[in-house]
C-alpha cells in the first residue's frame, strides 16, 4: 500500500504548496510596490489596479476573475485569450456532465466488486491499492456490470459531442462579433500575396503587382506594399537601437550621480572591448552619442538601399472594402495555383517578415525536414523518458543504483521521493522543449507569429502523446521488467489488435501515476502562475541593481503574452489522460475538474490583470484545440474498446460505433466550423463599417518598424499616387484619405 | 513449358481476332448504310462522313485519327475527350522513356543470368519459363547486377515525374484556353448554392436568396433560380412524352400503310392492358391524341404547383460577369460554413436535379453508407475472384472438378482454356460492376453527372486495386495451396514488413498471367470498340423491324458519350500492373506501349467520329487520373522495395527515398495544379469576353426540361423584373437583355 500513501502525500504536499502560494499572492498583490507585477496589463492600458487591490478581502480577486463578462475580457485581453479561457469552460462542462453519470453510477459498482481481491488471492505478486478498488479493474470479467461501463462510454462521448458543438457555435459568435466590429482593423482590408512569379523584363515588382491586381479587381484594388529583405538593415537598425538605449542608460546614470553630494556628478565611463572589461576607457555619453549619430546615417542609407534593391517576391495588397479583401483572399488567382498565392493578411504586429518570401517549394521541403527533425526529437526524448518512467517505483531505482538504499529507506524521504521524483524529472525534460519547437516551426516558413505558435503547439502535442501518454503507458511497463524488454524486442509480432489489447491492459495500473502527475502539475504550476514569485523576485532585483531609465524599468515588469505553445498541449495532455480514464477510473474526473476549475480562475485573473497579448490572431487557436479534443475522445474510445475486450465483455463490439461516429463528427466540424476560422465569411465582411482606417494608416501598419524613416514624410510623393489615381471607382470610396497619419512611413518608396 | 505456349496461343488468338475486327471495320465503315454508326458524331454535327469513307485506302481512318490537331479534337469532341486522349499520350511517353533504359539494359542483364536454372536444379517442384528468364527473377541474389535494377527504378520514377509535370501544364493550358474563350458559357456566370437555411417568416425562398446575395454582391448579383422538387412532375412529364412518341409512331405506321395498295390505309389499333396484349381494342391514333391532350393539361397544372409549392433549399445564382461568379464560387459566404455553401455551377446539361437539395449532413451520412456498401462489394467480389485466380492453372481446376479431365486433356481445348478461361471469367465479373457503382455514386448526393462518373470511377479503381491486383497477386498464390490457406488463417502474424515481402515475392510469378490479361483486353476490346459490331447489328435490326419515325431511327444509332467510369479504371489497372513490373519484368513495357498506342488510335477515331459527349466537365477528370497515376507509381516503388529485399540486395534501402519523394510530388501537385481544375482562376475569369449569353438564355439553360412551358412566354412578367432592377450598377452591364430567347421558360414563375 505504499503507492496509495505516496499518492496521498503527493496530493497533500502539493496542496500545501498551492495554499502557501495563494496566500502569498493575496498578501503581495496588495502592496503598491508589486502592482507592476500583479496588474501589469491594467497599468499598460493606463487603468491602474482593480478594486481587489484595495480591499482586505483575500478572495476579492476571485470574484473579479469569475464575474467579469466575456465582452469585457475580449476588450481587455483580446479574442485569443477569451477563446483560450472558454476552452476551460468547455472542458469543465464536458467533465462535469460526464461525472454526473460516472461518479454516482460507476464508482459504486466498482467499489462493490471483488475482482482485485480475487486476483490478489491467486497471484501474490500482483498488488492493488485502495484507489484501484474504485476503478473498472475491480469489476469481475464478463459480468453484466460491464453494461454500466458501456453506457458510461456512450454517455461521455455524447456529452463531448454536445458540448463541443455548443461551444463551437459560441466561439464563432464571439469571432464574428469581433470581426464585424464597426471599427475595422487594417488586416481586414489586406491580403498577403506570396510566390509572385519573376516580373517581366522592364517592369518593377510594384508595377507587376499593380498590373495583375488592377486587371482582376479593377474596382476594389487600392495599393500594394512589396516585401523587402530586411536581414542586413535589421542588423544595423538593432545596433542603432542598442546605442540609443545605452546612451539613455548612461545619461540616467549621470543624472543619478548628480543628485547626491556632488552637483556635477560623475560622468559614466566604460571600457571598449569584451563586455566593458578590457580595452581603453572612454566617456560613455560621448561614445554612445557618436555611435547613435553614426548608426542613424547608416540606417538611413541602408533603408534606401533595401527599398530599392532588396525587393522580394511577396507583397501585401490593400483593397477598398473588407468584403473585397475577404473575397480576394479566398480565390485562386493564377492559372497555376502555386503562383500568386493569396492569403488573408495576418495582423501587422504578428508578421514574420523573414518568412514571407520563401517560395512554396522551399516551404514544403522545409516542412518535410522539420517534421523529420521533430520525429527524431520525439524518438530520442523517448529514451530518457522511458527510463524515468521505469523509476516510477523507487524500488526500481534502488535496484539500479544500490548505494541510494540508505537514503531511500529513511521513511519521510522515501515517501516524498516516491511521490515527486519521476514527475519532477518529467517536468524538467518537458520544459526544455518548447523553445526548440518554436524555432523548428519558425523554420518552416510560416508567415505569422500566431501560426508559428500553433505549429509549435501541434508538435508539442505529438511529443506529449507519444512520449508522456504512450511512452509512460507502454514503455513504463515494458522497461520495468526483463519480460517487458523481450516483448519489445519481439515487436515483430506486433499487430494493431495486439497494440489495442496492450494499450487497454497497461492503462489502469498507471492511473495513479497520472493522477499524481496531474495533481503536481495543477497545484504547484497554478500556484506559481498566480503568485508570480519568480517574475516578482526578478523585477525587484532588476529594479534595485540594473534599471536606470523608465524604459528599462518597464521592460523589467513587462509581462508578455500567454505562452500558448506550452499551455495548450499541457492542458490537452491532462484532458487526454482524463478522457481515457473517465470510464475506467471515474475518480480521475474529480481531479480533472479541480485542475480545470483552478486553471480557469487563475488564468482568467492573469488574462484580465497580468498578460498583455502581443498580437491578435482572431481566435484561430480554437480549431487547433478543437481537433485535439476530438482526437482525445477518439483515443479514449479506442482505449475503452481494448479494455472492454480484456474484461471479456461479449458486447464490447458495440463500442466500435463510437470511434466511427467520432470520425463523422470530426469531418462535419471540419466542413462546418473550421472554414469560418480560416477566413472571414462574406456575410460578416459585408456588415457595415462605420470607422475604417485611412489607407495611409493601413500601409503604415504594415511597414516594418526598421523601415520607418524618422524625419521624413515622403508619403505624399507622386510615386504613391500612381496606384491611387488609377483605382478610381464610380462608387463612393469607402476609404477616404486622412491627414492624421499615426507615424511617417516610407511606404511610397516601395514605388521606386 | 505449357504456360509459355498458352501465353503465345492467347496472344496469337487475340491478335487474330483483332485483325479480323479491324478488317471488318475498314470494309463496313465505307458502306453508306453504316455511316450512321461509324460517323455518328459527324452526322449529329451535320458534317457527314470524312474523306476516309470515300477512299479505297483501308488505313485512311488511321491517318485522320492520328493527325487531327488537339484544337480540332476539342472543337468536335470537347475538352473532356481531348484530356482523356492526352492521358494516353502521357502514358505512352512515360512507358516509352522508361523502355529506353529498361529494355536495352535490364533485359540483357536478366537474360545472361542463371538464377532460374539454379533454383530449378535445386527444387524440381519450381518451374520457370522462357519468358521468366528475361525478368529480374533470373538475376542471382545479392549480386552487383541488381544495381542496374535500382537505377532502373530511379529512371522510371523520374521519367514519370517529368512527364506528369509536362502534361499537367499542357492540360492546364488546354483548360485555360477553353475557359477563357471569348464566347462565354452559361455556367461561367452561375454558382450553385446548397444548404440554404430555412427562410425567415414571411419571406419566400426567392426573396431570401435575393436579399442575402444582394447584400454581399451589390454590384454583380443578377438573379436566382430556386431548385424545385421534380419527382412528381417528372413522372407525369415522362408519361406525356411517351404518349407523344406513341402518337407519332402510330401516325407513322398509318402513313406507311397508306402508301401501299389501299390509299386509305389501315388505322393502327392496340389493346389497352399488359403491353397491348389484352383488354379492349382501341384506335391507337385517337387514343394517344386523347392521352396527349389529357397529359398536357396535367403537366401544366403540376408545373404551376411545383413552382409554387415544391421549392427546395438549393438555388442557382447568376452574376453579371465571369469574374464575379468565379470569385463568389470560391468564398465562404455564411458564418457557419455549412450554410449557404457556394460551388461553381456545373454545366446545365449535367445537373443532377434530385441531388441538389440534399442537406450536407445527409450527404455525409449517405457517403458513409455508400462507402460501407462499396467496401462490402469489394470484399464479397473478392471471394469469386480469388477462386477464379486459383483456376489460373487448369491443373487446379481439374483437381477440383475431376470430371473435366477428359475435356481438358484434349490438346487444343486445353491450350485455349488455359489461355482464356480465367481472363474471361474475370472480365464477365468486372462488367457487371460499373452500373452498380454509378447507382451508388448517384446516391451520395453529388450535384453533377461528371462528378458521379468520377466518383464511380474512383470506386471501380478501389475495386480493381484490391481485387484484381492485390487479389490475384496475393490470394492467387494463397488459394493455390493448402499452405497458402494456412498462411491466410494465421494472418494475425501479419505485419507491414511481411506484407511488403509477400507482395514482392508473389508478384513475378503472376506476371505472365497479367500479360495475357492485358493482351486479351486490348486486342479483343479495342477490336470490338473500333468495329462496333454490336451497335451495328442492333441498329440494323431496329431499323428493319422497330423504327417508324425519324426520331426513333435517330435514337437507334445514337452513340452516347465515352463511358469514363469503366474506361479510366481499366486503363489505370493496366498502367498500374505495367508500372509495378516495369523494372521487375521489363518486357511488359512493350505490351503496355502497344496497348496504349492502339487505345490512343482507336479511341481518337471514336472521339472524332462516333461518340457525342452529353456534357462538358471542363476536363475535371484529369486530376482524378493524375492522382491515380501517382498512386500507381507509389505502389510500383513499394513493390520494388519488397522485391529488392527478397533479392537480398544490401542497398535496397536506397529505394526508400523514392516513395518519400512521390509523397512530396503528390502534395506539390495537389497545391499547384488541382485547384486550377476545381475552380476557375480569377486571372482567366478576368479575360475579356466578346460574346456572352443574355441572362434569359442563362436562366433558360438552367431550367429543367420538364419545367419548360410550351405555349407561354411569361418571362416578361413583372416578377422577374424585380431582381433585375435592383441590381442596377454604375458600371456598364456586361450582360445585356436579348429578345431572341432560345426557348420559352417559366423561370419567372420562380418569383412567385
Amino acid at each position: 500500500m505504499t503507492a496509495t500513501s505516496a499518492f496521498v502525500t503527493s496530493l497533500l504536499t502539493s496542496f500545501g504548496i498551492f495554499c502557501g502560494l495563494v496566500f502569498a499572492f493575496s498578501i503581495l498583490s496588495k502592496w503598491k510596490v508589486n502592482h507592476n507585477i500583479y496588474y501589469s496589463a491594467r497599468i499598460t492600458a493606463g487603468e491602474g489596479p482593480t478594486a481587489a487591490a484595495r480591499t482586505r478581502n483575500p478572495f476579492a480577486w476571485l470574484r473579479e476573475a469569475i464575474f467579469t463578462s466575456d465582452e469585457e475580457l475580449i476588450r481587455i485581453a483580446g479574442l485569443d485569450s477569451a477563446i483560450y479561457l472558454n476552452f476551460f469552460v468547455c472542458i469543465l462542462e464536458i467533465f462535469g456532465y460526464s461525472a454526473l453519470f460516472c461518479i454516482p453510477v460507476l464508482v459504486p459498482i466498482a467499489a462493490r466488486s471483488r475482482n482485485n481481491e480475487a486476483v490478489f488471492a491467486l497471484d501474490p505478486n500482483q498488488t492493488y491499492e485502495g484507489f484501484d478498488n474504485l476503478a473498472m479493474g475491480n469489476v469481475e470479467e464478463g459480468t453484466a456490470k460491464l453494461w454500466a461501463f458501456l453506457v458510461g462510454t456512450y454517455w461521455v462521448s455524447f456529452v463531448t459531442y454536445f458540448v463541443l458543438v455548443k461551444h463551437y457555435k459560441k466561439m464563432i459568435r464571439l469571432r464574428g462579433k469581433e470581426q464585424a466590429r464597426e471599427k475595422a482593423a487594417p488586416q481586414q482590408f489586406s491580403c498577403l500575396i506570396r510566390d509572385i512569379p519573376p516580373p517581366p523584363k522592364g517592369m518593377t515588382r510594384r508595377e507587376q503587382v499593380n498590373a495583375f491586381f488592377r486587371k482582376i479587381h479593377p474596382d476594389t484594388y487600392m495599393n500594394c506594399l512589396i516585401v523587402c529583405k530586411l536581414n542586413k538593415l535589421l542588423r544595423i537598425w538593432k545596433k542603432h537601437q542598442a546605442a540609443k538605449r545605452n546612451l539613455e542608460h548612461a545619461e540616467a546614470v549621470y543624472e543619478e550621480s548628480k543628485t547626491t553630494g556632488k552637483p556635477d556628478g560623475t560622468r559614466p565611463m566604460h571600457r571598449l572591448y569584451f563586455l566593458g572589461l578590457c580595452g581603453p576607457k572612454v566617456d560613455s555619453i560621448n561614445f554612445y552619442e557618436e555611435q547613435v549619430r553614426e548608426m542613424a546615417s547608416m540606417v538611413a542609407v541602408e533603408q534606401q538601399r533595401t527599398l530599392k534593391e532588396e525587393q522580394l517576391p511577396a507583397a501585401f495588397v490593400f483593397f477598398s472594402s473588407r468584403r473585397a479583401a475577404a473575397e480576394a483572399s479566398q480565390a485562386v488567382h493564377a492559372p497555376y495555383a502555386m503562383q500568386w498565392r493569396v492569403f488573408p493578411a495576418p495582423e501587422p504586429r504578428e508578421v514574420v517578415w523573414n518568412n514571407l518570401h520563401k517560395p512554396v517549394y522551399e516551404r514544403m521541403i522545409r516542412s518535410g525536414l522539420v517534421y523529420f527533425a521533430v520525429f527524431m526529437t520525439v524518438v530520442f526524448y523517448m529514451i530518457p523518458i522511458a527510463l524515468i518512467s521505469s523509476f516510477t517505483t523507487l524500488d526500481n531505482l534502488v535496484k539500479i543504483l544500490p548505494f541510494l538504499e540508505v537514503v531511500v529507506n529513511f521513511g519521510p524521504i522515501n515517501t516524498v521521493l516516491q511521490a515527486f521524483l519521476p514527475q519532477i524529472a518529467l517536468i524538467i525534460f518537458l520544459s526544455l522543449l518548447p523553445s526548440l519547437l518554436m524555432a523548428f516551426s519558425r523554420m518552416e516558413g510560416i508567415p505569422s507569429q500566431s501560426h508559428v505558435v500553433r505549429a509549435a503547439s501541434g508538435k508539442y502535442f505529438y511529443f506529449v502523446i507519444f512520449n508522456v501518454f504512450l511512452g509512460v503507458t507502454l514503455f513504463g511497463t515494458v522497461f520495468s521488467s526483463l519480460a517487458g524488454f523481450q516483448t519489445l524486442l519481439n515487436s515483430k509480432n506486433f499487430s494493431v489488435s495486439s497494440v489495442v489489447t496492450l494499450f487497454g491492459s497497461k492503462l489502469p495500473p498507471v492511473a495513479a501515476y497520472f493522477i499524481t502527475f496531474v495533481a503536481l502539475q495543477f497545484f504547484v504550476g497554478y500556484g506559481l502562475e498566480l503568485s508570480r514569485v519568480v517574475p516578482l523576485s526578478v523585477y525587484h532585483l532588476k529594479r534595485k541593481f540594473l534599471c536606470k531609465t523608465e524604459k528599462e524599468l518597464e521592460e523589467a515588469w513587462e509581462p508578455g503574452p500567454f505562452e500558448y505553445q506550452t499551455l495548450v498541449p499541457n492542458d490537452i495532455l491532462i484532458l487526454m489522460i482524463s478522457m481515457a480514464y473517465a470510464v475506467i477510473a471515474p475518480m480521475i474526473l474529480l481531479f480533472a475538474i479541480v485542475y480545470f476549475a483552478i486553471g480557469y480562475v487563475v488564468l482568467r485573473n492573469q488574462a484580465l490583470k497580468v498578460y498583455v497579448p502581443e498580437f491578435e490572431s482572431g481566435g484561430r487557436m480554437w480549431p487547433h484545440i478543437h481537433t485535439r479534443i476530438v482526437v482525445a475522445l477518439f483515443i479514449g474510445q479506442i482505449t475503452m474498446m481494448g479494455y472492454m475486450g480484456i474484461k471479456k465483455f461479449p458486447y464490447a463490439v458495440l463500442v466500435i460505433i463510437l470511434p466511427l461516429f467520432t470520425i463523422f463528427f470530426a469531418s462535419m466540424c471540419k466542413m462546418n466550423y473550421y472554414p469560418s476560422f480560416n477566413v472571414m465569411s462574406l456575410a460578416i465582411a459585408s456588415e457595415d463599417v462605420k470607422e475604417s482606417p485611412p489607407m495611409r494608416e493601413i500601409i503604415a501598419a504594415y511597414t516594418p518598424e526598421c523601415l520607418v524613416l524618422e524625419d521624413q514624410d515622403v508619403y505624399e510623393s507622386e510615386h504613391f499616387e500612381d496606384a491611387r489615381e488609377s483605382s478610381v471607382s464610380t462608387r463612393p470610396m469607402v476609404i477616404s484619405r486622412s491627414d492624421s497619419a499615426s507615424h511617417e512611413t516610407t511606404a511610397d518608396l516601395y514605388a521606386l
